[in-house]
């Protein structure tokens, strides 16, 4: 069987979702007439698949989580919004007059977050980015992009190239997800299998799928707060308040040591 | 990475799909908590992979499609549901005090079926039936399962055991959809590949993935109108007539030649 081409998966998705969404442009139909719902497919290592539908990345503030509102009410100054995706939230900061930059490595999404009418993106990961000579006052990953800091590895350097981006006072807020709160047994199980192999219980190794594209295999972590605060020892940044009202959903504020 | 098992796939995400539908059991949650949609994965043998929500397996008469209730109205005497599934037209022939009998070769699937009071069932092909002294009226295989006849060479063996459980002046009745009113280069440069395989176009080479689990990789048809009749030469049986209202889906009805 053919192997899938690896390449933009998320871009293709939010594109499809925004074509979808918005009745404009073409889509993917079944038998050539009847639209299909977009959906993102999601591989984890331990052979575990998922689908989801991708219409969320597009949601309007009406459709929102309460906790993503209560996210952008802690936001202060120059907010850059890291794996802004199509733009969800950094577009709403812009309508209130918030400056805001949205950043993504995928380009078909930030195609999107300009064509809704993001101004300012970058299409860079933070480390590059960090070599720029603009400094934030707010770092915003929501939509689970805490899962963006991987794990113990990389979660040093990640923090790093914030630190580095910063301006003085200047803090993260970022949205988790605790999964431990489970009894699945393919979910209990994974988690230790991970924790045998020294890694985090939550340190789901993933590939996206999309029609005929893949991603590489890449590290996403799902942390207990618990964890959060373990991994921030030593990075200069430390955890300055939690928001556990949606569980197992939160938000965690973190600022730089003085 | 793990591959997956195979398994009851269709079964598993009918049973959870169910529960998630009720209320009742066990049922797939994000972080321990947040119920999860149940979507059906179909990956095809170019790579290409695609996600559908499942819950219409379970859908009631109000949310069917047009075509679905004119394929009830053509329904007479006996009749086997081919591919019955969790019972959705089933149910509904027996609610109208039809004799009804569901046949799937998946036991999740036959379990909710019997769950929701289908009262009669079979766990078997239609190849392993044909040998039972049971004979019907009316054969109905709807939700695109036309596409169980799988291409040229299976076509006439699963047409042949339907003629064997046939009553005299029995009939099919089977929704397919035509799959050659596309533009997409996806599909249309599929069914240049299969024709070049000696296949028929949209002759779709599947497997089906949910959560742990796959099924082996098994032929599933997709044809137009004149394709069918072709398939239909020799076979005894002959298209009495196609109901096209609802493109790029079809109502064939089928006889046995006198």
């Amino acid at each position: 069987m053919d192997q899938p081409v690896i390449g933009d998966v998320f871009g293709e998705l939010v594109q499809d979702a925004f074509a979808v969404r918005t009745g404009v442009g073409p889509r993917p139909l079944a038998g050539g007439r009847v639209p299909r719902p977009v959906i993102e497919i999601i591989e984890r290592d331990d052979g575990l698949i998922n689908g989801a539908p991708a219409d969320h990345y597009l949601a309007e503030p009406d459709e929102w989580q309460p906790h993503d509102h209560r996210a952008l009410r802690l936001c202060r100054g120059a907010v850059l919004d890291i794996g802004c995706g199509a733009g969800r939230t950094a577009l709403e900061l812009q309508r209130r007059s918030m400056a805001v930059t949205g950043l993504d490595i995928s380009p078909g999404a930030i195609a999107i977050a300009r064509k809704r009418g993001l101004r300012d993106t970058v299409l860079t990961s933070v480390d590059e980015y960090a070599r720029a000579a603009t400094r934030y006052d707010t770092f915003l990953m929501l939509g689970n992009n805490l899962g963006l800091i991987e794990g113990p590895e990389r979660a040093p350097v990640f923090l790093a190239a914030l630190a580095q981006l910063a301006r003085p006072g200047a803090r993260i807020i970022a949205q988790g997800t605790d999964p431990y709160g489970t009894t699945d047994p393919v979910h209990v199980g994974y988690h230790e299998r991970n924790r045998e192999r020294g890694r985090l219980g939550g340190q789901l190794r993933l590939r996206l799928r999309y029609r005929m594209q893949a991603t590489d295999w890449f590290d996403y972590l799902v942390c207990s707060v618990a964890e959060l605060e373990e991994l921030l020892h030593g990075t200069g940044w430390r955890l300055k308040s939690v928001d556990e009202q949606d569980r197992p959903y939160y938000l965690a504020v973190m600022e730089l040591n003085p």
